[in-house]
């Protein structure tokens, strides 16, 4: 072999596998699934509650994020969302504006714009604050109606969630789900009728308002909606955003229901499983898991994990302050590792789809 | 240069690196730090009330382990720190022994057998359930006096703790600290003490039986305790194994009191920030931080970090059941991520000294 052969051989061998191990950090999707109201504790609960385990235990990496307002020790949903959507602390109530009610772009609406294909799914009324802070700037998070009109600013590929109302029968008179469907979107009014779409853009609403409780009705309309999601999203080359809540683990925390929060976090995990194993056969794929905050004050005061029960207590009805864990899996996971502020969930986001900040 | 020059620089310019990298993986210290009773909120607490910021949070790597003894879904700190000792769930108040009451060889003995400088330090008795874990065997924690005794068994270079009765004023009538003096050991009985030791073996009693709560006296024993016990073990060539445990959060925890948890939080991230900037320094020790359970049912329900203000909330006066966090930092502290069993957290240590299992 020639000498420059071989230099080139060598330096191939040294740089080549670096290069290519850099290049792969670079994910092509991003799905970030947020449990609402989902601490340390919800987490455990819902552990305890599925026997012991959850797919969620496939996550490698481990972080904290501190997640108070701008104007408050212990956040609500919209300024939690909006921290992650927009990368700023805001006020609680806002809704994809920071503290001085100023429009922030958010990630998905960045995506968008880089043509990547976007969604989002929730257990909740697709208004409803956490969504809303990902599609939306309003100044505060009781205007579903106008959250319902900034839907139609962005060019949001799939949405799947409750809220109808918002959209078809308005105080303003509009119909804004004859607007989407000039727009080229597919309705949905039921969880078999998503499951039908196969290609295209698609606008699902699967209650007037908010979905029933997964015991109550509503069932595993979460991870059909997410599968239906995935399908429609992944044949973009330039990749996804996509973010699904599990909503109404907050509820169950509201409601300081042990039941309630465990049902909802197996829930939301099995639509975890179903993006982990996504993420797994596609390779390509970055996987947060994260909540806004904590809610109820829950503690794990007993239970057994061979019958699944939880002894769970509660200190309020509303939310905590404490810090909250993230979980990633997939190219650019190390970067959620440590303990961090909530909007720095944003940049790492940004960062990892490798835009200009 | 030649063709078999170039060929052997292309392989060392290859290999060389990912070698030496692996290499660099292996530890030559750990240093564990046990928070008793230090689930989520407890270290919130201290974050928020030390205005913010801890040095806990220079620790890279995060993980959650599963706490539950063999014999009860929530534990107690004997067979919690028995897991981390001996890596083995046994029951509750088990020093040291498995399930069947049998005694299993723990890291600071198995340290200590080959020839490495071990420690440990702590706010209670070192007879205490956390650290008599690590250097006794006895079916019941309860056992102070036979405990005492275990610590003439394993070669132990420094030990710093309460629990001077169990030694020198025994219902047997022997006198241990003679026999520790016998034995090479310098006896301090102050803080004061154990700062005058340069080096050579120590065992050090700062209470008759358990120390003072950090404002009702004990002061800064702890970062003072750290720094000593570093100072006499990183000298040894082989390595060490040091065990350093802020005790007393527990107690704020079954007293109900956010205040103690605050302050013993505060204090322990004290040794926190010793401990991390050796391991920076030295480049070759490996910490790991984390708690053998958490205690209170702590919840914080709001708070200031401007003015260090928090409000806690408990749900028992007992430990909890949650999953409880871990944080790593150094040479093999990406073993720790994820979410494993307790006693996981032997084996990754065991695995990063490179100790045959």
């Amino acid at each position: 072999m020639h000498k420059r052969s071989l230099l080139i051989l060598a330096l191939f061998l040294c740089f080549g596998p670096s290069w290519a191990q850099k290049k792969a950090k670079h994910p092509k999707n991003i799905i970030l699934m947020v449990g609402d109201g989902m601490g340390v504790a919800q987490i455990y609960a819902g552990m305890i509650g599925n026997y012991g385990h959850l797919n969620l235990e496939r996550m490698p990496v481990v972080g904290f994020h501190k997640n108070q307002a701008s104007n408050a020790f212990v956040t609500d949903s919209a300024a939690g969302a909006t921290a992650f959507a927009c990368g700023v602390k805001t006020y609680n109530g806002a809704i994809g504006v920071d503290a001085n009610k100023q429009p922030v772009p958010t990630i998905l609406e960045i995506a968008e714009e880089k043509g990547l294909a976007t969604g989002m799914v929730a257990t909740c009324s697709i208004t409803h604050a956490t969504p809303a802070s990902f599609i939306s700037h309003q100044p505060s998070r009781a205007l579903d109606e106008n959250i319902a009109l900034d839907f139609l600013n962005t060019d949001i590929d799939v949405f799947i969630g409750g809220g109808r109302k918002f959209f078809a029968n308005r105080s303003d008179g509009l119909n804004l789900v004859d607007s989407l469907k000039n727009r080229n979107y597919q309705i949905a009014n039921s969880i078999s009728e998503v499951q039908q779409v196969k290609s295209g853009k698609l606008a699902a609403f699967l209650a007037d308002e908010q979905q029933a409780r997964f015991s109550a009705g509503r069932g595993d309309e979460l991870v059909k909606s997410t599968e239906v999601a995935l399908n429609l999203l992944h044949t973009n080359k330039k990749g996804m955003f996509l973010m699904i809540e599990g909503s109404q683990i907050d509820w169950g925390g509201h409601g300081n229901n042990t039941q309630y929060i465990v049902e909802e976090m197996i829930d939301f995990d099995h639509a975890i499983g179903k993006v982990l194993d996504f993420a797994a056969k596609d390779g390509n794929t970055l996987v947060i898991i994260t909540a806004d905050h904590e809610t109820g004050g829950f503690t794990i005061n007993g239970g057994n994990s061979e019958k699944g029960v939880v002894e769970g207590k509660f200190t309020t009805g509303s939310h905590t302050g404490v810090m909250i864990p993230v979980f990633a899996y997939g190219p650019g996971a190390e970067k959620f590792a440590g303990i961090y502020e909530n909007n720095e969930i944003f940049h790492k986001m940004m960062s990892a789809f490798r835009f200009k900040q």
